[in-house]
């Protein structure tokens, strides 16, 4: 059984031909049927769940729903305070920990009628060691990460929108991997306060759903509520998601990432391309723009750029949760903050230079191209859950603070892999605008 | 008796003149003579005090100290956490409450060996009522807020250094009021990390301390060692206070505030000018400049700005704090979130571009001016304990994320005022370098 969209839904309870308690009730289903396997969740809270969207229910009866995302069944990374569910990411130090307050995005949901079901796993404070959670279209496969849970549960049906965390790959790679929607929104453009900020300077909260419309219109919400960070007033565009707009040109950027990509994948990437180009739409090729061409040169050292970057950014406070334990921390996040510790200020002033330098390059894309387009991820979810796959593709909007989508558009050996958008910074909406357009392209 | 400098007392360490215990041992003395009146402390923690300055005296007995903090008895404002101590911001919703970990600044600050000395007052939040702290020089006075018990701890030489805050004059009005130094910096010169961030697009890290070089280089050691905010390099500038520099001209602003001073104070400013003129200094009047002319003019509205930004970014988590019982709020915050909660997001976008308008216009100084100069405060700390001063004259920096520093050069009806000067943005080392030629002319 699918579970609708939650847009859809929303029609169906204004129309009392859905509650969200029968909503939520199918989600029940989806975990009972699903989650022994799946295992994206950290926490569930059943009965509080149940109780709000009994409240919701009466609501939309009334015709007085709070908000558009009222009776919302929603999963939380479990980076992201809340104040009826631990905060655990992933990490020992944590192990039962709460803060006992809802970050701002939470607070809002909360206030909006939004169910908030449970907690999704993360790998280790989103940077570190990966959870239990296995690929729901095969189990022996990464979802990736970190925001494995988040995009698992999606893609399990399980809820129909959940919020994830970017600082890398995280919430575009496995909306990829999970074959399903992933938004990355501009830097700043949704309220980080009270989540768990390791790397501030290149950190998102973002959405995961089944449909454009969902991880649109929750991202809008909350950008309406909860608003920006401090000293960005929120991202642009209303609640609705923004009416398809045909591109004139997508400029086609291939980066480091296009080395790592199967020949399968290429060529699933490479035919959606043709299908485009076969309705109308310019598709150019770097080597065309000298810009994209200059970029294609500058950008192969993006990963170190950006690991001096995250490796300073999260020394404090990973040395600090050192202090309590080393051992509690893993291999793979010891080694980053370890790294930061071995820095200097000069490296990392260095580093930041390096990425505004980036951005700024980038930024002259819009003078030639609608949006830029690449694969999500260079494959489809390898084998194995300890690995959860390369950022490589993700790069783009993670560092230059632009918006990103990742639509669960093509098809590799019998696997999900998605079609990414990247637009242009602050300007959300029009990157919504073109990809309701291409989403109506099948892969 | 007067304790003598942290710069002093590490010279004296290093040549075996002193100990860090008996430096200590002479702030507890001062705080068992005054911190009865003066209530600058919410939390002691002397045990843990003396044990950190024996380990300190051993490693400058080895000739070994861990950095130029180390042996450093610091108060610490009560926003900012504590792994050792509760962490309460004057509220009695936080009655009690630990964070269990160490702010960025703290963390590196134990790091290098200082001496955590106890959490000084603050108003609510850094915002609401205020705590029992008097003014060390009149106890019927304000210290000035909101980081009353760090100005107010260092006046009464309970501790040669503290760490305070800033959003709209918490730094620099309670330095004035105190007779102290008072120091902020560069907009994400100093790691927030870890502290509470309830105006994150307008707060800020400072000291105060009874000497130039004390403020400069516990803030220089901070940003060396814990760095900026994310995506900030950290401070301009290296540990030592830079070498004194005559400014050839300083640039007097008026800004509203100067409409708020009293007769008194006015005269003593002018007769400080009239000194920096003898000495050789130009002083720019705003009428004789036509940029500072049309500042002047556009900046009269900064109250409504700034106190829309603030509020605004507080609606989170000071609504979600009012669910655990609105009345344990404070009338002053109250009124603050609940306008914040009226705004849409357009005033805020509308704010923070008539902030950024501001910053843009005041940049332009740097080209006809070293500094610019004003009072620290309209006044000395006015009577009673509730009001806790005009923040008028701390609006310049507080918005443009500019650098400021009073110095306590003026005396006004037997009570001190500060003379402010305010830099140009991420050169704090080059305010600091005029602050010292300043310093040495007497008031």
């Amino acid at each position: 059984m699918t579970l609708s969209t939650f847009a859809e839904a929303r029609r169906a309870f204004a129309d009392n031909r859905d509650t969200p308690r029968d909503y939520l009730e199918r989600c029940i289903a989806a975990i009972d049927a699903r989650e022994p396997t799946v295992r994206a969740w950290v926490v569930l809270n059943i009965d509080g769940a149940r109780k709000a969207a009994d409240a919701s229910t009466a609501r939309w009866k009334a015709g007085q729903p709070l908000s558009i995302v009222d009776g919302l069944p929603i999963g939380i990374k479990d980076l992201i305070h809340t104040s009826d569910m631990p905060t655990q990411m992933n990490s020992p130090i944590y192990d039962g920990w709460r803060s006992g307050w809802d970050s701002a995005s939470v607070y809002w949901l909360r206030h909006g009628g939004a169910v908030i079901l449970g907690k999704t796993v993360t790998t280790e404070f989103g940077v570190g060691a990966s959870g239990p959670t296995t690929n729901p279209h095969d189990p022996a496969r990464t979802p990736g990460g970190s925001s494995s849970g988040s995009a698992a549960a999606v893609a399990a049906q399980m809820a129909p929108v959940t919020l994830g965390t970017q600082a890398m790959g995280s919430i575009i790679r496995p909306s990829s991997y999970c074959g399903v929607y992933g938004f990355k929104p501009s830097f700043g453009a949704l309220n980080r306060g009270g989540g768990h900020s390791l790397i501030p300077s290149q950190s998102y909260i973002g959405t995961h759903a089944n449909s454009l419309e969902d991880v649109w219109q929750v991202a809008a919400y909350i950008a309406e509520t909860a608003g920006g960070d401090g000293g960005h007033a929120g991202m642009q565009g209303g609640l609705d998601l923004p009416a398809a707009r045909k591109p004139m040109r997508l400029l086609r950027l291939k980066t480091s990432a296009w080395d790592e990509t199967d020949a399968a994948s290429r060529s699933a990437f490479e035919a959606y391309l043709d299908r485009l180009r076969a309705h109308g739409v310019e598709i150019l090729d770097p080597d065309s723009v000298a810009a994209a061409r200059d970029f294609e040169a500058d950008f192969t050292d993006w990963l170190k750029v950006y690991m001096d970057i995250v490796c300073w950014e999260m020394r404090w406070p990973m040395a600090m949760y050192a202090e309590k334990g080393a051992h509690l921390i893993g291999e793979r996040a010891t080694g980053f903050y370890k790294h930061g510790l071995a820095m200097t200020r000069e490296q990392y002033r260095t580093a930041l230079d390096r990425r505004r330098r980036y951005g700024e390059q980038f930024a002259t894309f819009a003078a030639v191209a609608d949006a830029i387009i690449t694969p999500a991820t260079p494959g489809p979810a390898p084998i194995g859950l300890k690995f959860t796959g390369s950022p490589g593709f993700n790069a783009l909007s993670s560092g230059l603070g632009v918006p990103a989508l990742s639509l669960p558009k093509l098809t590799v050996d019998g696997l999900p892999l998605g079609v990414q958008l990247v637009g242009f910074r602050e300007r959300d909406a029009d990157l919504a605008a073109i990809a309701a357009w291409v989403d109506r392209i099948p892969g």
